[in-house]
């Protein structure tokens, strides 16, 4: 289990943050395509029409019988254009199955080797309002209006957070709710993760 | 506390069975673009893009001290076209709540003297996935693919079902999961029943 | 809605603090025995077989959509001997309902006139494990081990905290979760209020 | 995995069911003052003083993405001295946590090489209140007042029933609704499969 201090990790992207960004905003722009399967100018329709229906799973490590003892956490560009810790997210499509989306979106972010264990449960643990104003619901996406079913997800193998993340790193519960880790979390990711953390007990 | 005989109110429809429909039918197009706040070609286009975010409200009678004595349900034409016994079920607009979207939905399906007590947990006690293959998950919409979050509602006052509706009608959880009634639903609403009554501990 | 300011609450009962502590605890063990409906020795010889049954309930008021604005918290001695902000909890007794314990421990509490919500749902948002070893949980209780089930309780009417409390009073969210109403809970209160309000999905 | 057919194992059971009631009482009297730490006299005096903490666990066999594709169950004695089927059940003792209860329960009747998946969260999907008279809640135990914790929990290894147990099976949701294995079931387990199965979605 890799649990990486903060600060070297952080100091990485500053120096570098502004490359970064651009290179993340190309490759947001693809994947939003090829998620979708929609082109640009038919989601940026919908957008303003409908909710869009998302899935939240924030990956966890267990103990033997069955504690959460980490929370992982992506560094990338959030929805916002700010580089920040985030769970992993991601639309459910047409005619998918939430379940199949939350796998998609789990392999697509952490790699083939994760073995993400998805709950047996359809009912996740808080439903999330993403909107464009900020203080609807303290919960921020300047893209759209979306609904996030949020799962925490155990994941047993190993993780390797593919291109569109800067980093994975593993927090324990303490961290996850430091200061040090909020600041680097934009949009209410950080409530996300303590309303998760709230959900299986361990918040502190 | 209103608890219709079956025979009686099947009867009723039957005889008239066809008019009823059309009327529905009618009313059911206007009541969806004034729902959507979007036009007809517009809510067509989306849905042929993107799954929509539902709301359905279980309405439920309770004792004193909280135990759910009787379950409500409408007897309208569901989206397959049939008539059919039903919750309260509608869709979650741009920028709306889902907390919002519920209180519309009920005092819409249920009259304004209704008292529901939308819970305060965000998280539903389960989420349907309505397909239009209805072998995918059992939950069937002909019209598009629907993410509904599911919540038991207690209502406190009187219910008076609006023009859509041709009855509302409150049943025994044993009468709910009874074959009379449940030959009544269609498109997996019996289904969605039976886990509204598991998830407040009164599935027989 | 009494939302008292806590600064004065604190001056009440610490210059009297010393005659408070001894008249709690003589009612303390009145009342123990009466819950018990078993004499002080049997209940002390069931303390040190098996682990108790007990309910926690978290009394809020809600807006008309359900949405928690406030938590109430009565100020009383904990069982760790400290005046601390709790919430109402209690026993189970041999042969007596959850639900049944949850009412009786919310009248006796809040008074006859609270008009209190218990959720359908026989599920609780969490279990509370309280340990004479305070390092197990975190949620510590020096008399025995006890398996709560805590739930989150809309109560409507106006409530009157008996003689053993010595105080109710109503926070928003952001004061529940500030430094100033932490330092007044002990015993790990402070963390149950957390993941009350996380269930509610309104953590700050 | 196993899914025998019922027919062969009812009859194995009815050809040799008196033995098998009487070697089970036997080992289940020793199995109870191992469980309690407590000899029988004081496990009868408890009994009559306070409810009892049990865990209920429902074992299932899910598919990649999480969905439960099967229930196991049990076959041996059941606290009404019928041969039922049943889930993995037991006491939660003095001091110990709630998810050790589930591991110690689950190794016991499974075996070691069961590979149980405790959930992260402290939640159950539901609380079983067991009564001496059957009539307060339809859960029933002849013994005592009991208050039990429900969880699903996944199992991925081989599982071997330990001698208190005939048998293990694994049963479809279909199968584990239908009315041959509800026959098997005796004091509400058939129910509590039903409220297991309803909570994962899977509740035909």
């Amino acid at each position: 289990m890799r649990v990486c201090s903060l600060s070297s990790r952080r100091n990485t992207y500053q120096q570098s943050g502004e490359n970064l960004v651009v290179i993340s905003l190309t490759m947001s722009e693809q994947t939003d395509t090829q998620h979708a399967w929609l082109n640009p100018e038919d989601i940026q329709a919908v957008r303003n029409q409908v909710p869009l229906v998302y899935v939240d799973a924030v990956p966890v490590r267990t103990d033997h019988d069955g504690t959460v003892t980490h929370v992982g956490m992506l560094l990338r560009q959030a929805a916002d254009g700010n580089i920040s810790r985030m769970v992993v997210s991601g639309r459910v499509m047409l005619n998918e199955r939430i379940r199949d989306a939350l796998m998609r979106h789990l392999e697509k972010d952490l790699g083939p080797m994760a073995f993400p264990r998805v709950p047996p449960e359809p009912s996740p643990f808080t439903v999330v309002e993403y909107f464009q104003d900020p203080s609807v619901s303290g919960f921020y996406d300047p893209r759209h209006h979306a609904v996030s079913l949020a799962f925490v997800v155990p994941v047993t193998g190993e993780c390797h957070p593919t291109q569109q993340a800067l980093d994975l790193a593993w927090f324990t519960p303490e961290q996850a709710v430091s200061k040090d880790v909020i600041r680097e979390m934009t949009s209410g990711h950080d409530r996300l993760i303590r309303l998760a953390l709230a959900s299986v007990g361990q918040l502190p």
